[in-house]
């Protein structure tokens, strides 16, 4: 029909195969998965469940700046304990440099001021001053 | 160049671009995320490892038409106990059919008469006679 269109609209179309391309790459960049775990006060859990029920902005913001995706807490109590398990997918090229980012944030640091007298650290987090327990992968199938 | 070739290159993009935009779709189906803990018992460490280290085929294979993606295990000692914690996202439609077929399944049956003797399960999960207990989450961030 109009045959003086078609290099036009061939770049269009190559232009929407490289965008479409780009956002494939940029799904899958390279993972490595954490998972953590500590305990939660008996007395602080309705207090910890309406601060993530709904999380501050500026913190969610944080954390993916900070390269992380795929983010989730779960709850679980055991023999009258409460335990919290966390989940995520880092995503960055420098793990340490990027937490250092997070734990430097004022508005993280707010947010932690809330959340941390919430949990109750098991002894090797505390040893390190820390709040979560890291865990070790031993399986995964994508 | 060759105008008369252009109607013809205009269809092998036109596939190209609905092929990729049938993989974006598929790669983001609706999905449910499942954590859950057990025990597991010291003196099978070294076994269990072992097993998950070089799982069967023919179990992930089953695992993955039964719909379940980005599946992890990770495993921590705390206070001298072993927790083993699972982690996977479930993109099917009928999560109860899909692990009845993985139940009935022989090949996992022969499996988890390796994995099942390995854990100690918490006492919400014996009552059931199962081996998990299921978390709940509180907070997710994509």
């Amino acid at each position: 029909m109009y045959p003086k269109l078609y290099p036009y609209f061939v770049t269009i179309v190559f232009v929407i195969l490289c965008t479409t391309a780009f956002r494939l790459v940029e799904k899958n960049p390279r993972v490595t998965r954490y998972a953590s775990i500590t305990g939660l006060k008996a007395e602080k859990v309705a207090y910890y469940k309406k601060l993530h029920a709904d999380a501050w902005p500026a913190v969610l913001r944080k954390i993916k700046a900070c390269h992380i995706r795929n983010y989730s807490i779960f709850l679980k109590e055991i023999k009258g304990e409460l335990f919290l398990f966390s989940y995520f997918e880092y995503v960055g090229q420098d793990f340490k440099l990027d937490m250092q980012k997070m734990a430097s944030d004022p508005e993280t640091q707010r947010w932690w001021k809330e959340t941390d007298p919430c949990q109750q650290p098991f002894p090797d987090a505390q040893e390190k001053g820390e709040i979560w327990s890291a865990m070790t992968e031993l399986f995964h199938l994508d």
